[in-house]
């Protein structure tokens, strides 16, 4: 299917990936120019030309990509860490699905991707300028529709009960505990990330003074290898820290 | 909603899982008997006592649950790295996607997860026996109708073409770098998993005997922590290895 | 130079490693027994037969093999931690060092393996049993003589100074940060090893707190690896956590 | 003991460490010049201003420190890597040993460091320029008399025999197995460090070829937390390779 105006398009040249909107006319790299209007009614996989010459594929972005190319304003919550939440808490169509703390909304893309048209992801966000940025990161993929913001900061009740999944990507989360269960079906997931230790001890903490089970926690590390077949080895350095996971589900008592 | 004949659920007793079908009539552990039939009528977050007066807590299980509690005659594909797949391919509802080596399914239980009813799972595997137990994997979530497998060894080409991604689980993926070229819509996505360095620097070779690019090679690792709130700290032992993922995109040229 | 009653050699068969000193007549193994007095007058590297026809070498132990195979009845220190804290302190020939907790003595081992004649360890520790036990894994490399150890439990002082060392591994190093400083010559460096993140906060405080700068938090991972050279990959399982490593240098005012 | 002209220093502010030796008469930084010979008479622990008020601390050097602040024209091996072969090949005063490739000298230094003035080094380089440099290297810790440099590349046999611990550090360590047998005493320890994994597999095929047993390959990773106790985190980066470690001992048939 030929590429045509509005259509995102990753440009591909020498290790480094442009996520360009056809919609606009120019896009500018060190290596040169790109005219972005003729690369309307080619294909994905074919190539362009910059002014320099230099050849740049034309890739399709997958979820993957949208999320690398997040516009940002905070740190995201990474790939890695995505995949493993979204497979923990089982995100699938139709689900309705709160997140407090949307920060520049790489997991309310994801979780928007995944419960389809049928789904909805609450998002309550206390910072107005992250929800126009998340917001603004979730139409290039068409995904506002399934998001509902709520600029509210949580004390101590989410306004919805009976949701699938919740997820809690605030300062505070020890905090929250108690919203969290409220809103929460019985038997199901809730899922926290925090950066430091010192916030892991306290939401295990509160978990424990709460009815959730199954209380776990992780981090997950990826390791990029060097790609020259003859001299196979990891890259020199690594990302070493993004975040801890917590999971755990809900029950009635303990 | 009460829980009815036919649901599966998790029994939860100190740190032990066990995933059962409610249309079973017993289920027997080493902390006594569970009448199953008690349980419908219950929700998730209810508890019931086995035989034996221990408490189980009735959790509802998550696709993370399911791919764990596979019935399986092979090494299965993990959370974490099946996580890591679904968003680095992108994969969502409506898509038509090729994986080659079904296993024991549970990258083919996730993939058709995501696929939605819309979309469709084209599985080769050369073992009928692995078919069967995928298919049953399968059946547990209603999902056997989102999978076409296909029981013979691809040598040369797929049947399918311009599909979305495509995933090759075999012990030899070099030898289907073509195939999987041909297969593939232009600048769409490739994965694969192999288990040892031999074989990841034999892929990368023949990557780069074909129009591919953005071909990346990395692993994944989780470690898991205790959680004890005053005495945060990883557990003893962890996984090493499961194996190296590598990705890349279809370009027409190099 | 032929082995002669007394002498300590490594048994090694099919991927297992026993320690055995020649003064013993006879080791029993689940593949025979080994008559140890048809060893002497044989040389490391050549082979012996067990009473079941087994081919067993005659390996050289090294410091690596003396601290695996130390008696032990405590969480012992392992060589990948060692060996950093080794290089770290700067252990070395004539050192005067202070070391409190010896545990079982793997790292009184080392340390006093690396002081040489002209060093000495004094090692605190308040459990008499521990002392009992490190000496005895100490006399196996005829190190006792480098070591002092003091039968107490220091509070708010320990009888040394001017010491060129000081390594902690205590349950609650926090409380010895005053004494530490009193003990050490200005500018040299102090090691701790806990294995919570909890108490590496406690001893980060009680640091900060303290004239001590070039503070450092760092955890060392070791990964095995399968030796199949067609088959290159790591092992399934490795130690995911042993303990986290604090280095420090004393100044006389911050 | 004050410190005295021709003593090395570690001048540390902000976090940064700068090693210098007193015979020199100024050291410039960012933040203002120190004048060294105002340091002559102070003592390890004190402090110094530049010349722009900034405090600098007079820290101890330590092997570690030597080692991180070697004058380098390679990539050298690290102390995470240094302090493990140390323990793994059991090093000690007395010991003669063949390293194999110097380099810029980190390993040699410490080698040399941990056999005493009563052991011997012999380190075989075929570039003279590394000679030079790890020769520079180990003056400033007066260790370049435990050292014999052999200006040579080796292809089958090394001079020396019956050495206590042998060490590879070259391009193609697989070619050297059979001399690195021949020098090497009966039992006793192999050390290679490689950066490829198809090296690994190279070096695993020639050690399974000749009398060599107790194989193992490993790799050791260091990760840096970041040193606030209220918010106790790894660092964002860490070096994610230095290389891999291979260990075997001779033996006289297999």
């Amino acid at each position: 299917m030929p590429l045509k105006k509005g259509d995102y398009v990753i440009l591909f040249h020498d290790g480094k990936r442009y996520l360009v909107n056809l919609k606009e006319d120019i896009f500018h790299t060190h290596k040169g120019t790109l005219d972005l209007s003729q690369i309307e009614g080619k294909e994905y996989g074919e190539v362009v030309f910059s002014s320099k010459g230099e050849k740049f594929y034309l890739l399709k972005p997958t979820l993957f990509d949208f999320l690398m190319k997040l516009r940002r304003e905070t740190q995201i919550i990474y790939p890695k860490d995505i995949g493993y939440i979204i497979v923990k808490l089982g995100i699938r169509e139709g689900m309705k699905i709160i997140e407090c703390g949307c920060g520049s909304g790489a997991l309310t893309t994801a979780l928007a991707f995944f419960v389809g048209d049928s789904g909805k992801v609450i998002s309550y966000e206390k910072e107005e300028r992250f929800i126009e940025i998340a917001r603004e990161n979730l139409k290039r993929l068409n995904l506002e529709k399934r998001v509902i913001f709520k600029h509210k900061e949580v004390f101590s009740v989410f306004d919805e009960e009976e949701v699938c999944a919740l997820f809690l990507d605030v300062k505070e989360p020890w905090n929250l505990i108690p919203a969290a269960h409220k809103a929460l079906k019985g038997g199901h997931p809730l899922g926290i990330l925090v950066p430091t230790t010192n916030q892991v001890s306290l939401v295990l903490k509160a978990l424990s003074e709460y009815p959730f089970v199954e209380i776990e926690v992780l981090e997950i590390l990826l390791r990029p290898y060097k790609t020259n077949p003859e001299r196979l080895r990891p890259e020199d350095q690594m990302v070493a820290h993004t975040g801890y996971l917590i999971f755990a589900k809900k029950v009635f008592e303990k």
